[in-house]
């Protein structure tokens, strides 16, 4: 199996992703609903949820691990490295990566939670493949609670997304990340307020095709995770009304979401 | 020491309305922000969140309980009062009759989240207390975030207050509850949208003043309370930035949060 974790349903979206991508690979999702959302917590308590996530995937028979939360991956992913001895993949290097390649005029723009773009992973991991280019960014902490209100095409969340991105329009950036499994549900919002020429990075996208590169170079791996009669398994640690809905809308089916304790 | 807890800062209002009234009382204000927010997470979540809550406060010295959260107040007041054998206070039972007794009209309207609005307390109290009166409510889920952003005057938050508004001034109610501690920080915002002329209820002055009725009948706990010399204390599950700014806006003087472990 595949294992996934995020704070809520944000996730769900590389969820989707992969299993467009891999029909036949399982996957276990986990939400940590109770703990939602990461975005505005400390680094060391996402660390700990992270630990815990991953600790409850492994239970599960996860053989590899996709840290489907840029706010998770930015803080947690180089501890789980060290402490995990198998395959993990974060939402961020893969994002980069592909922005890095895209952009022409070396400006990169990122939106994310106030903890993704604080902890300034995404500058260092831009500087180590492309030294030459900047990255401005912004933390939008409204949009992730807009986004789980279904307020995706509302009045009030264009104006708060017009808000947010004029900063980055008036640096002329020429790519955009959408650095928060959260945005690509507000795609339709964002595109034409930062500008239709502006390359839109998709997490969730990238983090699907890094997996295929993983999966093309380990064939064992591949194998193990073969399995095209057992279904994916949903779980969170809280569930509440809204919720499930968004799951739906994210899926396009019912998802059937089962509620663990942690 | 009174004890006081809240999902984070929101509580801090009601701690403060505490301390205008009586400054001799120290309190241990305990601000969950680990678990943060309370508002869209499930009943057993917070009665378990509430359970630990108390527990920490009883450790600290807590000889009265007050909950500072209408999310925990309308889903664990009634376990957390069966359980420890020691005054406990809610938001909610305050708020509900003072709204009561100013009604003339009968039509109260209440805003929460959406934990609080569905829980149905506020509406079970109040047909107790007056039979007749009629409770329209408005889950308004977004105004947590905004104010935890500090947006409390921007053009986007009046336009959400007055969409979130809009049914309660329909239904011409003449008296409104603010039912989330967070509320009263955006009352400049919402008393021109609801009407100048609609009673506003700020739970957070009605629960001060009901601790007083608690504490003239009651001198023994009064004077068991009564320690002028010994300051209060902040204590947090989770400490990231914006709120200690938060903290400082809501008490109008710096306040040293101290991050525990729970």
């Amino acid at each position: 199996m595949i294992g996934i974790f995020d704070s809520g349903v944000g996730g769900m979206t590389v969820a989707r992703a992969i299993e467009q991508l891999f029909p036949a690979l399982p996957y276990i999702y986990f939400g940590d609903l109770a703990h939602s959302p990461y975005g505005s917590k400390s680094r060391e308590m996402l660390i700990e949820y992270s630990r815990r996530n991953t600790e409850f995937l492994l239970t599960q028979g996860a053989k590899i691990i996709v840290i489907a939360c840029n706010s998770a991956s930015s803080t947690a992913s180089g501890t789980l490295r060290e402490r995990y001895p198998l395959p993990i993949i974060d939402v961020i290097s893969p994002a980069v990566r592909k922005a890095a390649q895209l952009s022409q005029n070396g400006r990169i723009g990122l939106i994310g939670t106030r903890a993704t773009v604080h902890s300034g992973v995404y500058a260092r991991q831009l500087k180590e493949i492309r030294p030459e280019c900047d990255l401005y960014t912004q933390a939008c902490p409204l949009l992730v609670p807009l986004v789980e209100e279904g307020w995706l095409n509302r009045r009030e969340t264009k104006m708060i997304v017009r808000k947010y991105l004029r900063p980055l329009r008036d640096q002329q950036i020429d790519t955009l990340i959408l650095g928060c499994t959260h945005y690509p549900l507000l795609s339709k919002t964002i595109v034409p307020r930062i500008g239709k020429r502006v390359h839109i990075i998709d997490s969730s996208v990238e983090v699907a095709l890094h997996l295929k590169t993983v999966l093309e170079k380990d064939n064992r791996l591949y194998t193990s995770l073969l399995a095209p009669e057992v279904k994916s398994k949903y779980f969170v640690s809280d569930l509440s009304s809204p919720v499930q809905s968004l799951a739906m809308s994210i899926f396009g089916r019912s998802v059937h979401l089962e509620k663990i304790n942690v």
